[in-house]
């Protein structure tokens, strides 16, 4: 894990639902702010991308759910860099509190055009990271 | 109560929170709901209206939580058409359980342009509506 | 899909997100319910469910996005049941506008104590649908 | 607003709606952070508050809505403590970008039983603030 980007968030009521436990599908909104803040770290505020034309979607996720977050709990969202498949990226993502690993995800955004949504080329900056990352 | 338009929405776990009641901002997304189908009602879908340029923004609201909903509840939501005064209209709007009643709203919406976000004038449709409501 | 369960919702403005399209996390909730529509059809409401000890947790999911949804759109879910382990249950579901196919998704819930949100026994009309699924 | 709590928050897809801006009931989850952080500093978590019997609920709400917030932007949100009522408590909120005020609150919690959500006394901790505050 160690490589990986890290983003920490709170569980508010909002993420709640009547079953005293984070409402599965919010775990999908933590990583997101996870990817989010990634993007920016990097230079690339998805406002900016948009502007630009650019616009990431996410065409397929995954998510394991192992242990229940709870209300007031401190979570640590990763952002774990996978493979890049042509215009799309694949993330593998991790919640914990703590040393406890509560959910796991894999997350495929494609890049699209911010007016079609159909594909177009990554933003070189992420192509070189996925370079590098891959040692291509 | 008896010319308003009504709604009928059931409450989902998604809408719930660790309270085990339904997440009082959520009873806006029930309203907000209720006033589009009263739209569609009125030959207006929010989609449409947006093609042409017209698009309605929430400049104010108000609620009133006098009971919680509870999962599994069946809601009816009320949209009640209150005054306009220039691009804006006010609704009341209630929410409902059976002869319980739970929830109170007040709305205003201002009718914008869909791109730059400025006021406009409201379609035809809607100002004739509210003439004959008020007895212009 | 003959003998799925279709339940049908609309797409309203809550649902979408800053690129006009369904917030991807959203598909989830349209599925949760439909399943909860699908278990009320069984004479399982979830309210009831949960004063009996019993609860639903999600404790898997996948999405496959293949086209966006967007404001306005009436989408039809479907409930597909797939596999019984233990105290789990597999559903293949599906989103539908008209005759395009939108998302796919496969959700694994399992039979858990409300209070202790430990495993426990499935409830005997899940059971028996199930087994009477697989021709077991 | 100098002796107000502040809570910073950002803006990220999940908030924004079809019209490129922050969907109208979020700002209620925003201000909602703001009074749990606010309440944490006070060495009052909620869960802790709620494992003692102790919960709160919104009772009304009242938002104006003055400028749109976009996808990226930092909000500041404030905690103003406005008066007590018996068991409620009134919060004067608002909501800045930069210097720019997006939009205002006021938000009546009252405290009650966490498990029959019937009213009951506040927390010393609490009243002690608000005698302070008021110079009672």
């Amino acid at each position: 894990m160690s490589d990986d980007f890290s983003f920490s968030c709170r569980v508010y009521i909002e993420d709640t639902d009547a079953a005293g436990i984070v409402y599965y599908a919010n775990y999908l909104k933590f990583m997101e702010r996870a990817r989010s803040e990634w993007l920016r770290e990097l230079g690339l505020a998805q406002s900016g991308l948009r502007a630009a034309g650019v616009q990431f979607v996410v065409r397929r996720c995954e998510l394991e759910l192992l242990k229940p977050a709870r209300l007031d709990d401190g979570l640590v969202v990763t952002v774990g860099v996978g493979r890049r498949r042509g215009a799309s990226l694949d993330f593998e993502q991790k919640i914990w509190r703590a040393d406890e690993l509560l959910c796991e995800g894999r997350v495929r955004v494609a890049c699209v055009d911010a007016d079609s949504l159909k594909p177009r080329a990554l933003p070189a900056t992420l192509i070189e990271l996925f370079q590098k990352q891959a040692g291509e």
